[in-house]
């Protein structure tokens, strides 16, 4: 019988739901698991939705003070969902309590913060990682397997995007539970660390560490209404940015993010190009990974079209039969699956909080670079 | 807070998988409910199989005779997951019972056995529905609502497939847990019970009657090891079938199934062509929805690929945000989540056991039509 | 320097400017032919538009009696691309006075006709072909190299669609210059003779020959004004028509051809199902080439994409680079080319009118079993 | 009857070839034209090889002079298709000598020679054009009319990339007739003025002029046999080019352009994302336009993909019927057509020397930010 790691889960917004699912899913998909995932208590400052939220999925019991949940023996984990400007200090206590810590991305407003949320918890020995989820896709997690088999060779190009067109319309507000990623106190910045850090998370995991960058930043809408002061505030995020960088074996990138791009919802999208072969996937067509390899024969070579739906697929032995899809959701269930499993042995599961600091370094620089309009070593 | 309904599986196999993920779901992602599914037991013959479903999946208890199961006053509802040799006699018992039923598709060996469930289920009055899952994919639920807005007009073709390539080595063995579908004797039909009855179902929902077809079987490999003799034997089964057939509407259907098509895993594509507007779809990009119409401009007309994920589109403000793709799985919860919610109002359930037996009846004259090579009245 | 191979074209119409075209280009772009074609007569009853059509392409002179361009010592080669109710009585004619002959598909008004054709030019023992000029798209040239060198293994499955829309409109009339081919006394027949017949002159290329059919043909609109009487006469062709079909080697086949198929214009789509691998190809994408091949390993396992631009490939070393595009017209220099080539040798130029004849056979029996509800031995 | 515009074709390479087809199309299929190319004569050093050119193409006569070229009275226009660092001196003494110059892309090997030739273009007021021909391929040309039509609203960003694979083996040399664009003397720059100057060409076209740049430039192989002196001589040129930039419009840039890009051969895309609606196209598939547009319902809100084959269609009434595909090689018919239809009114026709100048200022601009690693003002 499996021993059960207690959750207590800090927020109950989109990502509460999406890590819950995935708490409640992992002992169905994976009983080989030596853990299974408890949800032992849901908190947030305000009683009344917490409790709902606590009663709707399933936790045992719910805090309305994060405080107070950290100082329960019967939590060995904690799962910090709630917005940038508040994972710090939940952290760092976490570590300082000696829970187990699962964060939402990314890691922190900046790199200083970053760093001290990593000395306490390393400096505390806990099991720890960041929702990078995106890695688990298992498209993503193929295009890691073909590129550390050596199936690319030297890679020369890297570009990746995330495109999204919800905050077209001036009339989208800033702050409050619903728009607090428009609002930089709560966010620190906008597609920056919100959707361009996952493309940077991915790609240092299959590309390596990034140099240098030179970025260009925008906002196009410059005041908005602030939903909880309920005045006309300045806008302080970044609504787009893009920028260039050599990473360290010698390829060269390109990233772009948006907010502002018609027609395109969760649109992330990479491209690898290798001497032997090149690789594409992206979000919206998520069970597909696009493979061009030019040691096909003149005849018959061209992109292929992947559908990872089969056994030997990464995670996909777990699920359906072939040529049936999972979804957005399963990449959670995939990161909790493998943080239980690496309790098992010890290991860290990544991302882990050191390996998001280095993303929060790419982010850092890349707004300093859109600032100051210069290159910027990371 | 809502009320239980308990839910006893027979069977515990792919579909068994399925159907449990899909009850465990619910509650988290429809809230709003008054019913919500209880896991009550497991059954099946195999005591040490059944009971490791059961712990797994977090069955309460577990059964290994359907009839006891049937006795019990704690079971509300039971779910039929096992061959289709198996359906007649376990709906006709659990209607007499009193007990609703979900009955995975086909719903019967033929048209006669089917006959005999309907009588059954209706004198019992119990509630009821078949399997027939895709049609509350959302993006086949939106094709229906499209076609039922008048968008398309006056329909002139229909035509669908479902390909798949599993069969094709001829160490494929027949009978058994894992390839009974490949024995006559528990399958009554190869593809066309198995694959085209679920284009079929889908395609009268959408497009109405069948009026007659004119079908062509065939079976590839003849004989085949079977799994439990462990004998070489004849197979029975058709490995593929298409077929010709008019609508009651005046419009022309083409259907083809096999499994025999390599490079497909389920490729299950419908296209519908009316007068002023078609549709097409494919289970392996489920999330999308192909829909050209007339109307557009000459200068923009086009196909336009629309990604279900935006919740104004079926089921989906369920789900996670707009971009967000789901999976194959989900069409199992919306049906419970119809089911249920349809419990409150006593509405029967599309498609109900009456709904399944046309779709049978079409099976049946397909059939019969090719091993005849005649034309057949449904 | 080349030799000169003297043009005399009969009709001015769309097929009539694809193969001038054609004429035209061959000796930019197939320089070592040692035969060149010369336009050296253009032929058609009203002599103002022969006249025109003449001067705009830079035919030498012009006729307006065919019998009177048979005649001439200084025409090699005729080209007829007129209606197919006049095929049989030119090409004939042609025959007896010599001419080597292209004669635009298909072959006949039907297998009666086909036969004397076949007979009238084997006997005279004159070059000929007829215009199926898909067989050289590039794309599809490579299909059959593919499946000559073995690389599909056993065949299952051939499934070919033809579908357009331009006859939705009641409005469009029939007969005339623009609208012939709705007239069945000029046409024979509707989508099997102008549609279908590509689709199975490509099969029978790729796959091998017919053994009989199923057919199921609908006139949608059952009376149109006619362009020539101005009156409202009953609709004699076919405005949709689908059969399946047994091939020699075992495979199955599946065709549908309509002019009803809201959002396609030319969608000339073919699809073939190896043991080893399959095909599939589409006009509206005529520059590609999918294909699975069942022996790339389980992990990169996919539809490849292959664009069909290198000069690897068929024909394409004779136009652009890598990456570029070529369009329908090609297939039509194409094929000229390839007729001037086996001047050079003798050898005939496939299809053959005694091919186009077994493709008529198929259309006949496809027409017959359509009116007869009955399976046809072609 | 129409009046001869008699040209002299300096160089016979690739586009020697593509712009003789060009002239000898127009006026089969656009005779209502006024002026008709004629080939007078065509001119290159080697005296055998231009004269097997002359022949092949039809060129009356040849040269070896382009200087004895420019004296002849019985040349009207004259085409410059030779390497970029030959363009200035050919197109200013054209230019004295009274001919009209249509030049090959791009238009100088910088600005400072550019504006030279622009002076003497102008100067002596003769009509010009650059070849930078995407603009004519009629998805291009729709979406010039639907932004110029106010259907995409403010623009927020244009992406266009460029990609192509043919110099990752260290075996391709540089210089010398098949390879001079890998050579700087020859070709002044890489990627940047053979590639990225057709994206920005359009780019400038559809969403106006570029304020400034930042860009980063790589040469991957830095030596190669240089295949004229035979010797491994450092490689000048850059490999690839990627750049952030804004448009003076408010708008965001981003371009890139490679040659190691494997699996692309040329890959030109674009896409522009305005508040209303979003447009993307590529060579590969062009053909088509995809187009997104935020007006449609949201239930079937989705990108379309317009297949650009309908007489409706910028150019495509001249060409064949429905869904049939036109070729890359008619981008250059159109805008030799355009340039023979605009000299019936004097107007100029685009893009002019003078326009093409402006795309050289950005090139500029680009390999200087490349260089200096700053933002440059355009």
């Amino acid at each position: 019988m499996s021993e059960p790691i207690r959750i207590g889960m800090i927020g109950y917004g989109f990502m509460g739901r999406a890590h819950t699912n995935a708490y409640k899913r992992v002992p169905d998909f994976f009983p080989e698991l030596k853990y299974r995932p408890v949800l032992q208590a849901a908190c947030a400052r305000n009683e009344e939705k917490v409790k709902a939220f606590a009663e709707q999925w399933g936790y045992a019991s719910h805090e309305t003070d994060w405080r107070d949940l950290l100082k329960r023996d019967d939590i060995d984990a904690v799962d910090i969902c709630v917005p940038n400007n508040l994972h710090k200090e939940m952290a760092i206590a976490a570590a300082e309590a000696g829970k187990m810590i699962l964060c939402e991305k990314p890691l922190a407003m900046n790199v200083a913060e970053g760093k001290e949320m990593c000395d306490a918890i390393e400096k505390a020995g806990v099991a720890n990682t960041v929702w990078y989820n995106y890695r688990r896709i298992p498209a993503v997690s193929l295009a890691k397997q073909l590129i550390d088999d050596g199936r690319l060779g030297r890679i020369y190009h890297y570009r990746s995007n995330f495109l999204q067109d919800w905050t077209i319309s001036e009339d989208v507000p800033q702050g409050g539970a619903a728009t607090w990623r428009l609002d930089s106190a709560a966010a620190g910045s906008g597609v920056t660390g919100d959707l361009l850090a996952h493309c940077i998370d991915t790609a240092i995991w299959l590309n390596g560490s990034i140099v240098d960058v030179s970025a260009m930043t925008e906002t196009f809408v410059k005041q908005r209404l602030h939903a909880e002061t309920q005045q006309v505030q300045e806008v302080g995020i970044d609504d787009a940015c893009a920028f260039l960088c050599h990473f360290d074996n010698g390829s060269l990138g390109l990233f772009e993010s948006t907010r502002y791009a018609r027609g395109h919802k969760a649109l992330y999208t990479l491209e690898i190009n290798g001497e032997k072969a090149s690789l594409r996937w992206d979000l919206h067509d998520l069970n597909r990974l696009d493979f061009f390899e030019h040691a096909d024969g003149p005849e018959t070579r061209g992109w292929r079209t992947i559908h990872i739906t089969e056994g030997e697929m990464p995670y996909m032995d777990k699920w359906w039969v072939p040529g049936l899809c999972i979804g957005y959701e399963h990449s959670f269930v995939h990161q909790v699956a493998d943080f239980l499993k690496n309790l098992e042995s010890g290991q860290p599961t990544n991302p882990t909080f050191r390996d998001a600091l280095e993303t929060q370094a790419v982010c850092d620089a890349v707004l300093k670079s859109g600032a100051d309009r210069t290159w910027e070593t990371v």
